[in-house]
Parts: C-alpha cells; sequence; structure tokens
C-alpha cells in the first residue's frame, strides 16, 4: 500500500491513545470503518470540541468547558473546605468514593525543579491568594505520598501558615483488604507511625 | 459533576473504541487533554475526513479514499494473479509477510446463511463477473480454515469452474480457527507459499 493513503493516516493519528501500538492502532481503525461509523463520526466531531474548548477552571483549574467548572458554581458545596487534588481525573475518584461536599484545586503535577515544575506551574500563587481571601476553614491535600508529593505538601502547609486555615492531609496506610505480607515496607512503616487510638 | 459536561460526552464518546471501558476512556480523555491536545485535534480531523470519505474499492473492495485503491491501480501488480481474503486487513498481514505481487479481492465476511450472510453482502457475484471476464490465471484463496471458511471457499470454487482459472488455497499452516491477522509473518509465508490446487 502507498504510504500516504487516509487509511495509513488514520492509523498513524490513532497512536496518540494512550497505550495504542502500530497493530492495535489498525486494528481500531478497521474496527470503525467497517463496523462502527456512526460511534467514529461522533468520536470525531465531540473529540475536535473537546480539544478546542476544555481549559482549565479558572477557580480550581480542573477541566472544563466553562469559565467555572460545575463543581466550583454549585451553591451547595461548602466553600469552607478546599481538597487539593494533583489530577482531574483524582477529583472523579473522590466523588464517588467519598460524601465529601466542599470544593477542589488541581495542581497538575507535583513540585519538581529538576523537571522545571515549580509553584508557579501547579497554580500554588493563585491557591495562596485564594487562602489569603480567607474562608478556607480546612484545606485537605490529597497528594501522593511520594517524596515530590511529601515536599509539595510541605509548601503548601507553609503557605497557608498565618492565614488561620487548618491543613490535613489524608491518611496513608494498609489499604482495605490488603494483606500485611503483601504491602510494601513504606506504606506499613506510614501505617504503623500513623496508629491511632480504637 | 454534572452529567453533560464536554468532558463526560468525551469520555463516552472515546467508547466507541474496541475494547474501552468507562475507566479506559476516562484516562484516555485525560491523557489527550492533559498531555496531548495536537494529537487530539489531529486525530479528530483525520477520524472525521477517514469516517465520510473511506468506501470500498470498487474492484476489490477493500477500505480506501479513492474510486479504485492504490493496490488496484498499481500497473506493476500482476492482474493474472487473484487472492481472496476476508477483511481488507488481511491485506495488510500479506503484503508484510509475502512477495505477492498480483491483486486481492474483499470479502467483507464468510458464507453464513443463519446470519443473514449471502453471496451478494460478500460481492461473490462481483468477483463471479470478474473471473468471467477472463485474465485470470490463478484464484488463492487466502480464507480462514473454519467452516464457514471452508463453505466459502468450495462456493468460490464452483463459480470458478469453466472459466480457465486454477483456484489455489493457501496451505493449512495457518492453525485452525486463527485470525490471520494475528499469525506470524513466518506462518503467513509458509502457508501463502505451499498453497495447493482444489
Amino acid at each position: 500500500m502507498a504510504e500516504r493513503t487516509l487509511l495509513n493516516q488514520l492509523v498513524e493519528a490513532l497512536r496518540c491513545l494512550p497505550g495504542v501500538g502500530p497493530k492495535s492502532a489498525q486494528r481500531i481503525a478497521f474496527h470503525l470503518l467497517e463496523r462502527d461509523r456512526e460511534g467514529g463520526k461522533r468520536l470525531a466531531r465531540t473529540l475536535a470540541e473537546a480539544m478546542e474548548r476544555i481549559h482549565r477552571c479558572t477557580r480550581c483549574r480542573t477541566l472544563t468547558e466553562r469559565e467555572v467548572c460545575p463543581l466550583c458554581a454549585n451553591p451547595n458545596r461548602d466553600p469552607g473546605l478546599l481538597c487539593v487534588v494533583e489530577q482531574p481525573s483524582e477529583i472523579v475518584a473522590l466523588e464517588q468514593a467519598t460524601d465529601y461536599r466542599g470544593l477542589y484545586f488541581v495542581l497538575g503535577g507535583r513540585l519538581s525543579p529538576l523537571d522545571g515544575t515549580g509553584p508557579e506551574e501547579l497554580g500554588l500563587d493563585v491557591l495562596e491568594a485564594r487562602l489569603k481571601e480567607g474562608g478556607v476553614r480546612e484545606l485537605i491535600l490529597a497528594i501522593s505520598p511520594t517524596v515530590e508529593g511529601s515536599v509539595t505538601a510541605s509548601y503548601i502547609a507553609e503557605c497557608a501558615e498565618g492565614t488561620g486555615t487548618a491543613v490535613t492531609r489524608i491518611a496513608h496506610g494498609v489499604p482495605l483488604g490488603g494483606e500485611l505480607e503483601h504491602v510494601d515496607g513504606g506504606t506499613l512503616a506510614l501505617a504503623f507511625a500513623g496508629r491511632r487510638s480504637l
């Protein structure tokens, strides 16, 4: 086959999907062309619109097509609670798993000076300004317990000093249903150090 | 989150991809939005164009955006050899694995009266007319060695009777029940070279 057929272009374009190699891309292309053209057309339309119109929420930096995302704009959410996460997908996970009724703030990563990710890339200046406005009773840090995550958490805790905001961090320990012997040493040490009265 | 955000629509639309469930769709959406907007935009454009413009080649019924596909239009291919495959993806596999220089004909399935797949759905009337035109020395059946595939092969062999075309079938080096596109190139090349008269 010639190199620049539209079919080859489609296979090539599908490679932008995470985890999709040449074989899978070809399988997806044939599947859409032979069995689901309507789905393919709808995907093309929605994808074009989403790539063009979805940006960061000006309040919490999550992904939304509006100026302010539905969560931030919801008057039933408690603005006194602010939960800091790394990625927008973690908001979805927390919303499904918990009955949290406060607001969120999305960093989009962790502090990592070597990779050029400083406080401004994570919107920490925006977060600090928001804390200084007052009104946030509790700032809940739902940040991964990695080295960079802990540095980021410490940095945010410092920003919050003197603003009258209580800073908490979600518990790290043995996951529910996890067997002690299969949990890694770091987690076990954290869980042991973080033991609480029954 | 509200139900009809553009993000939710994108996640929903991504479900048309084979093997993509709700979790993967969400992961893909966030990946494209946060890390590869250019790739996402290119995919949207190419997908829209492909879904609109790619149709079956009028000669061989493979998928192409032209009236006649590049393979059929290539004057360097031998029109005296015609290889019948079930799916367009199998042409790609055969082209990569063998040094075949003839043309192809794509059925798009196998004869299966119970599913309503008769000779016309597979373009067998078109194939028969082409054989009656003359000029095809050898008709090579590269059809899966399943029950329906064998019935289809026999039907085509009958169509070719009296047209002076030799009918061969690729050797059963292909594992029984195996899909052509997933067979390794070596096996495919062996099977192709070991074709025998029906």
